[in-house]
C-alpha cells in the first residue's frame, strides 16, 4: 500500500508521501510517489500517487511525455494548462485511459488494477489548489472546510489530522501534523514504509519552498517520533477517567 | 460499521463496544453488540459482534437457545463448555453455520453477509483467554505479544493501543486506552456511534466487576474526550521538528 497526504493552508501547501510498494509481503521495493513539475515563479505542480505501480508508472510517463514532448505547446500537458482544475482535468483522463487499458488485460486473469492520485498546485495569478483523483477519472477538491486530503493507508494517520489541522494552521505547524499522521501509519502499517518525500509550497510562490528526502536513519525525524510517543503516553497518563 | 475493542491484561480484561448500525447512510440504528453470559464466580463469558446484523443477531439467537435450552446440559452451549477453547469452537461453528445458510439466500441476489466476533472470558480454574473469531469459523487469539483484538473499524483507534497497551497494563489504564482508542474512531467515522457498552472482568474473578452504558451525554466520557483532545494539541505544540 501507501501513504500519501496533502495539507491545503492558507500559508501553502505541505505535501507527503512514503516510497513502499508490494506485490505481497515478500516482494517490497521503494519507488518515488511524489512526482514535482515545476516552472519557478510561473507554475509549480506536485502529484502524489498512490495504488497499481504499473497503472500509476504510466500515467506518470504519458504526463511526462507530454510535457517534454517537442509539439509540447501544441498538444498540451500539464505544464501549458491554464487553470489547475484543467491540470486535473488532464491527470483525471490519462489515470482513466491508462487504468481502463490496463484493467482490460488484467480481467483475462480475473485480477484487476487500480490507482488514485493527489495533485497540487498553482499558477502564476491563480489559486494554489489540491485534488484527490479517483480511479475512474473524477475528482473532488480540498476545501476550507475540508483543507487536507489523503490516498491509500489513511485511516490510521486521520486522527490527529482531523484534530489540529485548520486552514489557517501555519505550514511549520502542517509540516509537523503531516509528519505525525505518517509516523501514526507507519507504526501501524507494515505496507508504508520509510524513505519519505516532503515536499511544502508556499501561497503564492509558484515554487517548490522546501524539498526532502527523509530516511530511515534521519534523526529529527527519529527524535520527533520518539518526542511524540513520548508526549502521548504523557497525555495519556494525565488524563483522568 | 462498528468498532469493538477487548485487551487482554494480567490485571483482567477490558471490552468495548459502540452500538451503530446502518443499512445504508440513511437507515441507522442502534443495537446492542456486546453480549453477556454469567455464572457469577463460575463462569463469565463476553461476546461482540461486528458485520451484518442478520448474521449475528442469528448467531447469538442459537447460541442463546442452547443456553436456555431444557435439555442445554445434554445438548452443549457455551455455559457447559469445559474450556474457553471450546467455547471459541462452538462460536465459531455456529457463526460458521449460519455465515453459510444466510450467504447461500443473499448469493441469489448477487449480495454477500459477513460478521466477525470477539469472546473472552474465562471458567473457574481455567485460564482467561480472548478470541477473534472470523465470519469462516476459525480464530485467532490474544497472546502476550498483540494484548488487544479489535473488530469493524479498527484502524482508526489502533495507534494509540499500539502505543499504550502492554500485558502489565493496569485495567484502570486499559479502560482509558479502549475509550480514547473509540474517542478517535467516533472522531472520524460517522459509520461508528455511541451508545457505547463498556465492561471489565478482573482475572480469576470468573464474574463481571464493571458493566456501563455510556451515553451520547455522559458527562465523564465527554470531559475525557475534551481532556485529550486538548492534551493532543498540547503535545502538538511541544513537539519540535
Amino acid at each position: 500500500m501507501t501513504y500519501c497526504v496533502g495539507l491545503l493552508l492558507d500559508e501553502g501547501m505541505v505535501l507527503l508521501s512514503d516510497t513502499r510498494t508490494n506485490a505481497g509481503l515478500d516482494n517490497i521495493s521503494t519507488y518515488r510517489k511524489m512526482f514535482i513539475y515545476e516552472d519557478p515563479g510561473e507554475r509549480v505542480i506536485v502529484m502524489m500517487t498512490s495504488g497499481s505501480l504499473s497503472v500509476t508508472q504510466t500515467t506518470i510517463a504519458r504526463l511526462d511525455e507530454a510535457v517534454h514532448a517537442i509539439d509540447a505547446a501544441d498538444r498540451g500537458s500539464i505544464m501549458t494548462c491554464e487553470t489547475m482544475l484543467q491540470v486535473a482535468e488532464m491527470i483525471g483522463q490519462t489515470l482513466s485511459d491508462v487504468r481502463v487499458e490496463i484493467a482490460s488485460k488484467m480481467s483475462r486473469a480475473s485480477e484487476s488494477a487500480s490507482a488514485a492520485m493527489i495533485v497540487a498546485g498553482q499558477r502564476r495569478g491563480g489559486a494554489m489548489r489540491m485534488f484527490l483523483i479517483y480511479p475512474e477519472g473524477n475528482f473532488i477538491e480540498a476545501t476550507k472546510d475540508t483543507p487536507f486530503l489523503q490516498i491509500g493507508e489513511h485511516k490510521y494517520g486521520k486522527p490527529i489530522l482531523d484534530r489540529v489541522v485548520r486552514p489557517e494552521t501555519s505550514l511549520q505547524d502542517a509540516r509537523k501534523a503531516a509528519l505525525l499522521s505518517m509516523d501514526s501509519t507507519l507504526r501501524s502499517n507494515l505496507s508504508v514504509g520509510m524513505p519519505l518525500d516532503l515536499v511544502t509550497v508556499r501561497a503564492g510562490a509558484c515554487r517548490i519552498e522546501e524539498q526532502r528526502r527523509i530516511d530511515a536513519n534521519d534523526e529529527t525525524f527519529q527524535e520527533m517520533s520518539l518526542a511524540w510517543s513520548q508526549a502521548l503516553r504523557d497525555a495519556f497518563t494525565k488524563i483522568a477517567i
